[in-house]
C-alpha cells in the first residue's frame, strides 16, 4: 500500500475545515436537539436555551450583547440584511459608499440598494497597498451619506482597513451616515469589539472560523433598525424569520469556543505567514508580495498574497494541487468566474503581477511542518514552471 | 436505575428528527467534503460534482430538472424568493391572492411585496373544511393578477388544497399570473409533480422531512423569472449567492433518499394516523377533528388536527408532555406566540374548539407501539383533566 500522500489546506480564506467540536455540536444537536425551538414543551424550549447560550458565545466573542446578534444563512445573508435592511428601513435617498475591495455580496448589495431605493452608489478607493484612501474617502464624505461600508480584512490582499479612522472621519463629516462591516475575513484573527469601535453592523461567517457553512451572523448596535429581508414566523425579534438552524448555530458557536485566545491565535498565524514568507523569499528571486508588507500593522497575520511572475496563478495553484498543496487565486466566492482581480486594479497594480496573484491563506490549525513542506513545493514547482514560462 | 421513559415524538410538522443518513452525509461533508465548491482545484470540484448530484436527487423527488432547484437557508427563504423574487421582477401593479391558510412566510412576503411594489394583497377565503372556497377564488380571478399562492398541505389542518383546479382556474380567468406553492408541509408526504401541474415554483424544507434544520430549496419552472433577494458571489447562476451549504444540501439529498417510496410512505402514514383516530373515537366521546375529515382525498395522512372540549390545547400539551408524549398546537413557527389560528378563525370554527384544538402529526418513522401508547395517554390525561375542567 502506498502512503497516502500529505495535503496541505492553505486556502482557509475561501472557507476551513470545520473543527471537531464543531462536527460534534452539530451532531449532537441534530441527535438529541432537533426540536422546534418554538414549540411548547420542555424540550423544545431546551433546544432555545441552547440557542441562546450560543448567542451569548457570539455576542461576547466582539463584545457585543446578546440581543445584538442576528443568526443568517451566512456572510454574504449577513451582509445583504445589514446594507439592503438598513437603507430600506429608511425615508430619505442619499449616497451609499462602498471600498473597491468590497466583496461582491456588500459591493452587490449596495447596488442594489442604488436600483430599488434610488441612492447613489459610490466607490471608495484603494492607496497601492490595498488599504482605503483616506484623502478620497474624506472628499466623498457629506451629509448626504447614508451608509459607508468597508470591510475589516481584504479577502484577497489581507489588507487591515483603518476602521478607527472611518470611524472618526464619518462622526465627523457624515454625522448622519451609518457604517457596516464586512467582518467575514478578519472575525477572531485580526481584533474587534463593538465596544471599541462605533460601527452600526458587523457580519461574520462560521465557516470561515472552522464552523459549518450554511451559518453566520449580523451584529447589530442597539437602536440600529433594520428592516427585515425574510418575513414570516417572527423568529429573533422579527428580524430574520425562519425555524433557527439549532445545529449549525451550535457547531458556530462550539468552533468560536475552541477558538484560541486572540493573541495566541494572532502570534500562531503571523509566525506561520512569516516562515512562508521568508523561506520564499530565500527560493524564490522574483516572489513579490501584493497589499500590505508582511509583519506591518495593516496586513492581516492570516493572508499571503504573493506574485511569482512569470508563473501564471492558475497554473501554479494546478501545480501545488498535484502536490498536495491547496491554495487560491484571489476569492473563492464568485462559481468559478475568473474575472480579474477589481480589487487589485483598483490598487494600481500591473497585469503581469496581477495575473501570476496566488492567495496563500493560514489557520490557527496549520502547522510548522506543514509550511515547511508547502513552501518546498512551492518553490520547486517554480523552478520547473519558470523555464517554461516565455518571459 | 429506573428505566429511560417512553417518548413518542409526534410533533412532525414542527420539525422532524434527522434520520441517521442524514446525520451521517452532514459530519462526511464538514470532515472529508469541506471544500469551497467556488474554488479551483480537484477537491472543490469533486465538492461541487456532490452538491450537483444532490440538486438532482431533490430535482426528480419533484419531476423537475436539476438546474430548477435553487437551494435556500429553508421554507421560509424559499417562499419570500418566490413571491418577493418574482414580484420584484415584474414592471406591471397588480393583484397578489394568498389563501387564509397560508404560513406567515408566504402570507407576510405577499404583504411585504404590496407595500414595496405597490400591488394589491388580497386573501382567498377557505371553507369549513379548511379548503380553498374555490366559489370566492374564482371571482378574485382576472387579468389583473400576478400570483396566486396556495400551499400544498396546510400545517395546522393537514388539508390538502385542490392544486390542480386552482391551476385550471387561473390557466382559464387569470392567465398573466404565475402560482407559487408552498410545499413545506406536503412535500414527500403527499404527491407532487412539477411535470403533472403547471405552478411556477415550489417551496421545500429539508427539516420537515428528516434532513437537517437550515436548508431548503425553491423549485422554478424553466422560463419563470426571479430577481435574486440575495447578491454577491453569484452562485447558483446568480439566483442565490452566498458559500453553498455542501454539508446541509448533502444531508437534504440523503433524507429524501432514504424516504420510503411515496405510495409505501402514504399508506405507513394514513395508518398511523387511523390507529390514533380510531383509538381516541373510542376513549374520548367529545373527540373532534378539524379541517377535512380523516380519510377523505382532501386529507393529509401525516395530520391530525383533533379538539378534546373542554381540555384547553396547552393544558393538554404540557400534560402529554410529561407523560412524554409531544405534540403540537397549530404551527410552532411564530416563536412562542400563542395568538388565536387564523386558519380555524377563517373556517368558522367556533372559539371553544379552537381554543382546545391539539396537532398530532405523524412521520414514517413512528411505530403502532408508539401510537398505541401515545393514544391510551392522550385518552388518560383527557380523562384527568376533564374532570377538573369547567363547562
Amino acid at each position: 500500500m502506498p502512503e497516502k500522500p500529505m495535503e496541505v489546506y492553505l486556502d482557509n480564506s475561501a472557507t476551513t475545515r470545520p473543527c471537531e467540536q464543531a462536527v460534534n455540536a452539530v451532531v449532537s444537536a441534530m441527535r438529541e436537539g432537533y426540536y422546534n425551538p418554538s414549540a411548547l414543551y420542555g424540550r423544545a424550549v431546551e433546544a432555545e436555551r441552547e440557542l441562546s447560550r450560543a448567542r451569548k458565545v457570539i455576542a461576547q466573542s466582539v463584545q457585543a450583547a446578546e440581543e445584538n446578534v442576528i443568526f443568517t444563512s451566512g456572510g454574504t445573508e449577513s451582509d445583504n440584511l445589514a446594507i439592503l435592511g438598513y437603507l430600506s428601513a429608511r425615508r430619505e435617498k442619499g449616497t451609499v459608499l462602498y471600498s473597491a475591495a468590497e466583496h461582491p455580496a456588500v459591493k452587490n448589495a449596495c447596488l442594489e440598494a442604488a436600483a430599488r431605493c434610488g441612492h447613489i452608489a459610490q466607490v471608495i478607493p484603494l492607496d497601492a497597498r490595498g488599504s482605503l484612501d483616506l484623502d478620497a474617502f474624506t472628499k466623498l464624505l457629506g451629509p448626504d451619506v447614508l451608509l459607508v461600508c468597508v470591510m475589516q480584512v481584504c479577502n484577497e490582499t489581507g489588507a487591515i482597513m483603518p476602521l478607527d479612522r472611518v470611524v472618526e472621519l464619518r462622526d465627523r463629516l457624515a454625522p448622519n451616515a451609518a457604517i457596516h462591516v464586512d467582518g467575514v475575513q478578519g472575525y477572531l484573527r485580526v481584533s474587534f469589539s463593538m465596544r471599541a469601535l462605533a460601527v452600526q453592523s458587523y457580519a461574520i461567517s462560521a465557516h470561515k472560523v472552522h464552523g459549518p457553512k450554511g451559518v453566520g451572523a449580523l451584529i447589530v448596535r442597539s437602536g440600529h433598525k433594520l428592516h427585515p429581508q425574510m418575513v414570516g414566523g417572527g423568529q429573533q425579534n422579527d428580524l430574520r424569520s425562519g425555524t433557527e438552524n439549532t445545529a449549525g448555530i451550535l457547531g458556530f458557536a462550539a468552533a468560536v469556543e475552541s477558538y484560541p485566545p486572540q493573541e495566541i491565535a494572532q502570534t500562531q498565524l503571523a509566525n506561520l505567514k512569516r516562515q512562508m514568507t521568508e523561506a520564499l523569499k530565500t527560493e524564490i528571486p522574483s516572489f513579490r508580495t501584493l497589499g500590505p508588507e508582511p509583519e506591518t500593522a495593516d496586513a492581516a497575520p492570516h493572508i499571503l498574497y504573493a506574485a511569482f511572475p512569470p508563473v501564471r496563478a492558475e497554473t501554479m495553484v494546478h501545480a501545488l494541487e498535484s502536490k498536495g498543496v491547496l491554495t487560491g487565486t484571489g476569492s473563492a466566492c464568485s462559481s468559478h468566474k475568473r474575472r480579474r482581480s477589481e480589487t487589485l486594479t483598483a490598487m494600481g497594480v500591473p497585469n503581469a503581477l496581477i495575473e501570476s496573484a496566488v492567495r496563500i491563506s493560514f489557520s490557527v490549525y496549520n502547522t510548522p511542518e506543514e509550511i515547511r513542506f508547502a513552501a518546498a513545493t512551492i518553490a520547486e514547482q517554480y523552478r520547473l514552471l519558470a523555464r517554461f514560462t516565455r518571459r
